[in-house]
């Protein structure tokens, strides 16, 4: 971590009677700073009020300043490029789940950005994850700090080959990556999971969404899908706020095709793909 | 809260990179502390080793004998009568979700005692809640930090009247309170929800079934049961490592009701209930 700031103050430490610690009572966002810029602030400041109301956490416009004035702070004294990532907890109390009336905790960190150059010019392998989400509309969508469904299937791989993890829900359905939204390309068709009851809903994943349909590039499908539907597509990626978009060259459907050594199901790096990655980084450079 | 320690020394603050904060990566116990003595420490320690196992956070005898060294000193300190309430999480991590090998986090607080004797005497009354509790076979029954459920649940009410919440799963099966579980007396037959896929297993509510059994007190039924089960009781009671065993004298079937400032659906603090509760106090008395 190069830096943090706890409400706004250089610290490293919050407090033991946080509820962000005692029940992960709050939410959170990452960004990619570019050359000291927030990539996609607007659209992270609003998933993550909208994420504030759903916990009924009190998040305002002065938080919301707040939150921006620790950026900027950041920003310059690192001259960044990096990762923030900012977490709004409910605050401090006593013992008890009762909501008490007590200001919230903000928490603004940088990280240095990861080199992930090689797998952008190839692409990842995946494995498909034996850990479930819930379904449980009440929290689906948002990015909220209970994330243990996300920490099992992360710890389902360790070889370092695996980027990513593509998990169900318990009905089954395709939803995401451990820390990505999925996509996959069939025919004239850009499919990714509906996200009503499980999964974070991404903010580079509607971005793409919505330059998709602007740009008239694909029919876009969103819904309930298998992993068969997934392993007939054309083209897959993956795509978050830190690496942007990831094809995805290979899917293991198991530990032992990972740890055998034999390829997994294999799928082309397409031109569809790296047309969408090209909007996406025109977008961008708007902004930076 | 009286006092905190941080891996055994005295402090109020942990590192904003832990992943108990970020992820709710940890699992937590809530204990009363009668005469200094940590009631029921045993089990306490093997559901908390339990939890630890299912999340794959390394918990050994030094961890173990740790905490308890911690609560020693928190007892001597302030001659305690209070509720401890210990946190274990994986400790402190760069971002990302991948597990790595570094020194768990232990959290050991002590906070007083609610007086609760009222309520012990009358029962309470309970809010039927909307919230509904995620199916997930994977995190069911521990005690872990993603609690977000509970606290959506628990912030339906505010009256003071209402001392619990019942929450059924997605499938609308009844399953336990906000903070504490669920049991029903019907004839003979003590009945408590099946905790499979979703809800905490209490410590004090399997020590309860298992002195039922030794004492050949009830037929014992665990279950997947419906509301209209619930309400067809002829007692029902909720247990907890606080509070022990409250008796439900009123149900609120939804907010309207509790504020019309009308009755809800009235249930008798029965013999059977107090029986068990004395059983349970019976047992404590070897431990105090």
């Amino acid at each position: 971590m190069l830096g943090a700031l706890i409400n706004g103050e250089s610290d490293q430490q919050i407090e033991v009677a946080d509820r962000g610690l005692n029940y992960g009572d709050g939410v959170f966002e990452t960004i990619q700073i570019r050359n000291g810029v927030a990539l996609l602030w607007q659209q992270h400041l609003t998933r993550m009020r909208h994420g504030a109301a759903r916990l009924k956490i009190p998040f305002d416009d002065t938080t919301a300043a707040l939150f921006l004035s620790d950026i900027s702070v950041l920003a310059n004294q690192f001259n960044a490029t990096g990762v923030l990532k900012l977490i709004l907890t409910r605050g401090n109390a006593e013992r008890g789940y009762k909501i008490v009336d007590n200001p919230v905790t903000r928490i603004t960190t940088l990280s240095s950005m990861p080199d992930m150059s090689d797998l952008h010019s190839v692409g990842i392998s995946v494995l498909l994850c034996q850990t479930q989400l819930a379904r449980q509309p009440l929290l689906a969508g948002i990015k909220h700090l209970n994330r243990l469904e996300q920490v099992m299937a992360r710890s389902e791989w360790s070889h370092n080959g695996i980027t990513e993890g593509i998990v169900c829900d318990t009905d089954g359905f395709v939803i995401e990556g451990c820390m990505s939204n999925l996509f996959w390309i069939k025919g004239e068709t850009l499919f990714t999971p509906r996200l009503s009851h499980s999964g974070v809903i991404g903010v580079v994943r509607n971005l793409l969404l919505e330059l998709c349909v602007k740009e008239q590039l694909l029919n876009i499908s969103e819904g309930f899908y298998s992993i068969q539907d997934l392993l007939n597509a054309d083209e897959i990626f993956v795509t978050n706020s830190v690496f942007d978009v990831l094809a995805v060259k290979e899917i293991h459907l198991d530990q032992n095709s990972v740890n055998s050594g034999l390829s997994g199901q294999v799928f082309e790096f397409g031109a569809k793909t790296r047309v969408l990655n090209s909007l996406l980084q025109q977008y961008y450079l708007k902004e930076v």
